[in-house]
């Protein structure tokens, strides 16, 4: 590939085409993000040498929310082997909404841990290994596959969605329930919300998507921060889950693996290339950012980016 | 990648391997189905030079029963624009079985083209094209991306699956209840049917996925049978949607295209590499045969051939 | 109770206050209800003894519809026994809609004979029994419990559901596809269909009501046209499913068994004491008619009439 | 109706019959019923005059469970007008199991208060009215209705549910979402299990049921302890929802209302006549005594109880 700064004017105009695109609505039902400026965006790219395209509002910091479920899994892969993890979580697309609860009590298993059933399973399973030291864990963990010496969570936004999360804590008790949490349900979602709470730019999320795109390696670095099969299994789930029941719809679109925050952010990652983020608050229906849709869209069809693309 | 010669050893040790399965059972709700020896076993891999590796019985011809839709999509894309065909059919996974008549009731769209009742509306469509000529078409594309000069029926599968396929008529009549057939029932179905029986062998696979893998051209050709804009939708939908509700594990374990029929078969496809088919009678809950996926598991870890390998 | 004469002041001023509703929408699925005038409202009570109040637009013919399920179902009770009609359809309200087919798809067997599936599933069961005959024994049943010598269809409404009826057709389908048909698909609907479209006042319906309230004899007469046990099981079935996902409701706000149909018909009986028919095409997403609940509901109120009042 | 006296010889017959079916198990999910004798049995009827036949292990104290759910709902029903009680539990059978979480989620209300949703959403109604004395009136309003001056809890059986009552925690963090909690969780679930924890006979039982058959009125005593519209309206919904996805067969075979507890109590009635008490901890796959619905369906059958018996 081209590096990055060959593809500028290229990303520049679709930069621009996407800012006039207004759809969507800041996500309400978690008070804190609710005050967000409804009109930032913010785009960044990162190529796996390390050299970042910034444009937009690229120093406003965001929580992570669902993006941080990419992570929460990796962890798991790094520390626990396949069979034990298949038994807690698979990894199939629902077809139905990320925050569904119907399928996880038909199958007494969820489906895979790009939704929150998933994730909050995932959750438990850090807790077990980590024990007092969980939190620390995940935090080093996402520092380091964003290149990032730390990270930091919103403290006002973790204590918004702890306090209102109801829906998640109806979740955490059926996967109790099930006997798929091995550790109490408070705990599990006080940490699953810190996980959502981790603040970061696109700048982040674009050398987060490049440490994929990398082998794993931080761009311009050697040091590898995650195992190459956690990789392409991780990579796996984001393609055939990480935009919920859009995925599909995604993978006809746009053709490599992505994943959605309802905070507004959008990760994406083209395999040996580069690493995308997109950052605004609008969301649809369905928990992505229509600005962050078409960019990945229009980046795939013009810079011929597709996984089967010939 | 090494010419198919230099993977033959391999090749080699993953059928003695994949030929101590015997789990799965023959499929028995087509009656013409049921009498098939359940010993059968072939596998075939086709370069994009043209070479080919046999092994077993390659000489046996099965119906490819679902892996048709895989063909019934590509000829709706070659003629129908994007909007139009989304109009009548979707491309997410359903979380649910093949047959299921569940998620069109909730959606009035069939969810994806690898279903039946995605299939059944692509057929449609399919006769709404080319009226009289819609067999003779459909068999022209079938023959001619398996690189043959022709395809046959076998009318006896044919017969056995149009005179019970019950469950089949009520999805149907159901697209037809929700406006998305446009000719009458039982027409829609014999051709769909028609499709289902059309007869092959692992070889004539093998090629299939081999012209997926070539850009759209059969093996050592040069001449486009699928556009390229085709073959990238066609490969997604089938990433994602064509090992149905076991699509995501496949993409965990196995990393590229495929798509099984109950008969037995299998199809798959590493791109700009080889094609795949693999034919054991004995299908799993999910409708696809065990030894198929045990041997494509295999070929994807021992060559690397996942496409997020790194 | 008190002969008819003296409830019918009381009943007038019901009809007043129902005929000042106009909620609901005239059915147009069926495109030949389409063209009814939606101002219609009649209302017909007749006594066990015979005596019939009648206000409003007696005289105006509607069909049927679901109401005639009632009748299908009694007389599959008076040939089969309950083990052989069990094994085809159960007893159960459903919490779907009417015309729902995805109980049915996971249970295998229909809910009730009050739903589609089970009166189409009854229907089959008619005419294994009658063969040829089954129309005339149909329409036999109907007259004599209407207490009348003969019934007609609509023909122009028959062909106008028959033509249309494409859910109901996949429903069939996937019953056959269950093996609980055992005749032709198109046979079986053909008769469900003249069922529905068997036309009558609310004068008969009145009169009907009033053969349930007295023992199974047609007012006034003690000819028995239903065997008790018959009538105990439909009056059953009428109570916890004749009403639909509204039945609940209706049992704790009127509380005596009814049936409604899309036409806007409702029949209703008072245990010991009337039979009521109220027709007024304008129906509520429940496919019941307002006027018919507001008027069972105002009768069930000021006349203590609930199986539980005390 | 004969005195209860005369139909000994018959319930004698029946209790004989009853006594020799062993089909069911014992509950085990929760922890501290598992420990029961499965072969205890008692059944005992009292009549509307206060006369009472007792036969087996009447002595034998169990806890209420689900039965408690009848009267729960009857205490709300005494202090709110129907309207604030609708927008928060409806009055209809779910076509599911009694611990059906997939309902609630797809209709943002209970479907009835039969269910566990609903006795949830009920529990929390009368925190709401009552504060800190909510349980001191339960079990008064409990105690009265059964005749007695007082009932006590199991604490052994609440602590075992209130421990790992995680399904139910589910639930009730399901319905807070939905806002249809005003009190804390654990405080509404510690009401609910106490509730279910309420310690009676099958004399207590019979007494219940004979206060329903006598107008509100506890056996032979004119003291009216629940109002005739509460009456009416719990006596409805225990017809249509009380044997949760078994009412419908229920009213089919037996045809007066009922309610049955997983601990192996059902309660039944039947009016104007007499109240109904059996136990025997075996239960089948839909939480209800295969002892106790014999016992019912004889009774209804060689008495001729059933509500449409003509």
């Amino acid at each position: 590939m081209n590096p990055v700064s060959n593809i500028e004017p290229t990303v520049r105009e679709i930069f621009e085409l996407a800012l006039k695109l207004d759809e969507g609505k800041v996500t309400t039902y978690i008070p804190e993000l609710a005050g967000v400026d409804p009109d930032l965006f913010a785009l960044s790219i990162c190529g796996t040498d390390g050299r970042t395209l910034n444009m937009g509002d690229t120093g406003h910091m965001f929580t992570m929310q669902s993006i941080s479920k990419v992570l929460s899994y990796a962890l798991v892969l790094e520390y626990y082997d396949d069979e034990t993890i298949m038994e807690r979580v698979g990894v199939e697309a629902t077809g139905e909404d990320f925050d569904s609860i119907i399928k996880l009590d038909h199958h007494k298993r969820p489906f895979n841990p790009m939704v929150n059933a998933g994730a909050i399973a995932v959750t438990d399973m850090i807790i077990s290994r980590f024990k007092d030291e969980a939190l620390v864990k995940s935090l080093d963990l996402f520092a380091s596959v964003l290149g990032k010496n730390e990270v930091s969570v919103d403290e006002a936004v973790f204590m918004s969605e702890y306090r209102t999360g109801e829906r998640n804590r109806a979740i955490a008790h059926l996967l109790k329930n099930f006997s798929l949490l091995d550790n109490p349900v408070e705990e599990v979602l006080a940490l699953y919300f810190k996980h959502c709470s981790v603040q970061i730019t696109t700048s982040d999320l674009a050398c987060l998507g490049a440490t994929f795109s990398n082998k794993g390696c931080p761009a311009s670095s050697v040091r590898q921060v995650l195992k190459r099969e956690t990789l392409q299994k991780v990579l796996s789930v984001m393609l055939t889950c990480g935009m919920y029941n859009y995925a599909g719809q995604w993978v006809y679109d746009v053709g490599f693996p992505a994943k959605s925050g309802v905070s507004g952010g959008v990760l994406s990652m083209v395999p040996d290339k580069m690493g995308v983020g997109v950052f605004s608050p609008r969301v649809d229906d369905k928990g992505s950012s229509p600005r962050g849709v078409l960019v990945n869209k229009l980046l795939s069809e013009r810079l011929n980016l597709h996984i089967f693309a010939c």
